[in-house]
């Protein structure tokens, strides 16, 4: 037979230890969002082909696991035209699953709607460390709520999670998508190009602000023009009306971002700040911006931001949205690379007997004893001083019965 | 856009009050099962189409979801062939994907291993009620354990899992497949149409013996060898041995079928019961097969048995192998049918504020309260009367700031 032991590419086994950290980050998060009044939704991971190719996915939708039809439709296909094989795929984000959910449910929803997902996502992307072509997201979305209650709740909610998680060195910082174009437009650099322009900023930490010149200018934009831009960037950014005063800001936007702040900052734990450098890639995003920082670790480990015009593109309805999602395999690795210990309550015991007709006999004692402690039972085996060494290392109490 | 607003076909949202029902159920499981030593795993939803038309999957091999090549691949296939255009698909159960693992992983794993899985597996069957073509599977194994102590910890998990639930009304019928086996072979039927005759056995309570008998002619078998074979079930099986001595049976087996139902009725709430009738489905059981019967439900709403076969059939490697799983899905619907009650320990409040500007306020308070509450804040709507109904009828109670 033709049996291939390995997970399919890209794709992994979660072995027990492994089991043991995911679950435990998830009841945490579970447990925390839930008392924000969260409410957990779950879509199918295969999704209609057409709402994942609607261009609203970005670069994901290059990515896509298709699936072929079936019966007789497949016959119809062409293979000169793969497309017309397909007529489903697996999603690549959680984000197209909930308009669509929320397009099909919304009137068996509370509204303003605070919905929280946990589900694998799939992505055909080259192979490599720490990516991985079926991984879990878990995103928290407020719909329906256009004031920045919504924003101040999921990054509270983020906070707290992250706090109960024991985790004391991370910073969200937050920008607004509204306040990168006005900087753009008012440089007098040509809003047609702010995506590249923007793709350039987003280097800044690592490039420096002369790699960025230089990215900038080979976009054949006025070096005047793009001096004036990256001129902003140099004045202290603690006040955040000041910083705006330089490009004129419309003030509600400024005084939104500052509210933002100063709620946050009632939050024991909280550290928010405002980085008018912070671009996030997505271009859907129409107001705030956040992203989760944590000390020593080069990426962020979770984003969001308000997305007001998205649910509409794909359901005609108007809907104010914003969502914060944590990186959920990144957050994993970071507590198994800094040996985050979970406490274990129960109690481990592993009876060994002689046969299986002893179990009879001692089945009562063990079933009473599972009320509240993890008990195995073996039988004796040959070498029975390397069984005995292994549920040692295991942590368990070995008896011999 | 061509956007659908439904889930692709067969396949359901989750809405917030389903998945309520379904996390306490899991939760429950999660908590009974991790008593018996069992250790969680997963394994990706996506597996080499090799390992899953490999012919050990029965019936469901001919309802993969099959996932089309990706790039220049794609191009070397042949639509008249389009086995060639796949290379891989949706599991369609948790066996494949747990031969495989354990293939992949046993040194790395405790054994004998207890391994618990809960993952959704992907059927494309025709849609009917209750039948879906995404669905929960949870499965229990042991495996590279060859006494019944496998049979007899996997019933005794699930019954104490049952038993969490509250349920009371349910029987554990249990069989032998080397009993069907001698049955027909010492009637005198021919072995070669084992098979058939199993699945008209397996209809006894639903057509009755007439029914059955009727069946059994149409396989063109003699008279005198059907009436031989249904007399045995005439008898009184409330002993196995003297059942079982109508055709010789190896005494072995029926010994080894007797310690499982003394051993299993040491248990509180414990219902087994040896029942020659019961065939289950698959073909790959070995040894002792089981079925979970509900008062009044006409299904099962869980089964299992022996494989001892199976996982060398995929590895090679001969690993003796006993599994049990519980039709979560169907259970799910039983409790909601049943009016089944979820305790809700946290109190729910709703915090109804005029605008944005009034949280920075409140929050201290309300954050603190989110430590054993479950919190909302919301702007006062246009229409408060309605917003505040809806909230109570919700469980919220509902305070205006």
């Amino acid at each position: 037979m033709n049996f291939i032991k390995t997970p399919t590419k890209g794709m992994r086994d979660l072995l027990p230890k492994d089991m043991i950290m995911r679950e435990y980050v998830l009841n945490v998060m579970k447990e925390v969002y839930a008392k924000f009044g969260f409410e957990l939704i779950q879509t199918p991971v295969v999704e209609h082909i057409e709402n994942l190719t609607s261009k609203q996915g970005g670069e994901n939708e290059k990515l896509i696991f298709k699936i072929m039809k079936r019966g007789e439709k497949l016959n119809e296909g062409d293979l000169n035209d793969p497309e017309t094989l397909v007529d489903s795929g697996l999603r690549y984000d959680l984000t197209v699953p909930l308009a669509r959910f929320y397009a099909n449910n919304y009137p068996n929803l509370s509204l303003p709607f605070r919905a929280f997902q946990m589900g694998n996502v799939y992505r055909a992307e080259r192979s490599q460390k720490g990516r991985y072509r079926e991984f879990m997201q878990c995103d928290l979305d407020i719909l329906g709520e256009k004031t920045n209650l919504a924003e101040i709740e999921l990054i509270n909610a983020v906070i707290t999670f992250l706090s109960a998680l024991q985790f004391k060195d991370f910073t969200i910082r937050i920008n607004d998508r509204r306040i990168l174009t006005q900087m753009v437009k008012y440089a007098g650099l040509p809003l047609e190009q702010l995506d590249s322009i923007l793709i350039s900023l987003d280097k800044l930490d690592k490039i420096g602000k002369e790699g960025v010149m230089e990215e900038l200018q080979k976009l054949d934009l006025q070096k005047e023009k793009i001096e004036n831009y990256l001129k902003y960037f140099e004045k202290d950014t603690s006040s955040i009306q000041s910083f705006c005063e330089q490009f004129d800001m419309e003030k509600d936007i400024v005084e939104n971002l500052e509210t933002i702040l100063e709620t946050v900052g009632t939050i024991p734990n909280a550290k928010l700040v405002f980085d008018p450098t912070l671009v996030r890639g997505m271009g859907y995003y129409t107001g705030p911006i956040f992203e989760i920082m944590v000390e020593d670790v080069p990426f962020a480990i979770g984003g969001g931001g308000r997305y007001d015009q998205m649910i509409e593109k794909y359901t005609g309805v108007s809907t104010p949205a914003c969502g914060f999602s944590v990186g959920f395999e990144r957050l994993c690795l970071l507590l198994e690379e800094r040996g985050y210990k979970i406490s274990e309550e129960s109690e481990h015991i592993a009876y060994i007997i002689k046969d299986e007709q002893k179990l009879k006999e001692i089945y009562p004692k063990i079933n009473e004893e599972r009320k509240n402690k993890i008990v195995k039972v073996l039988i004796r085996s040959k070498n029975f001083k390397f069984q005995k060494e292994n549920l040692e290392n295991a942590g368990y109490l070995v008896v011999e019965e």
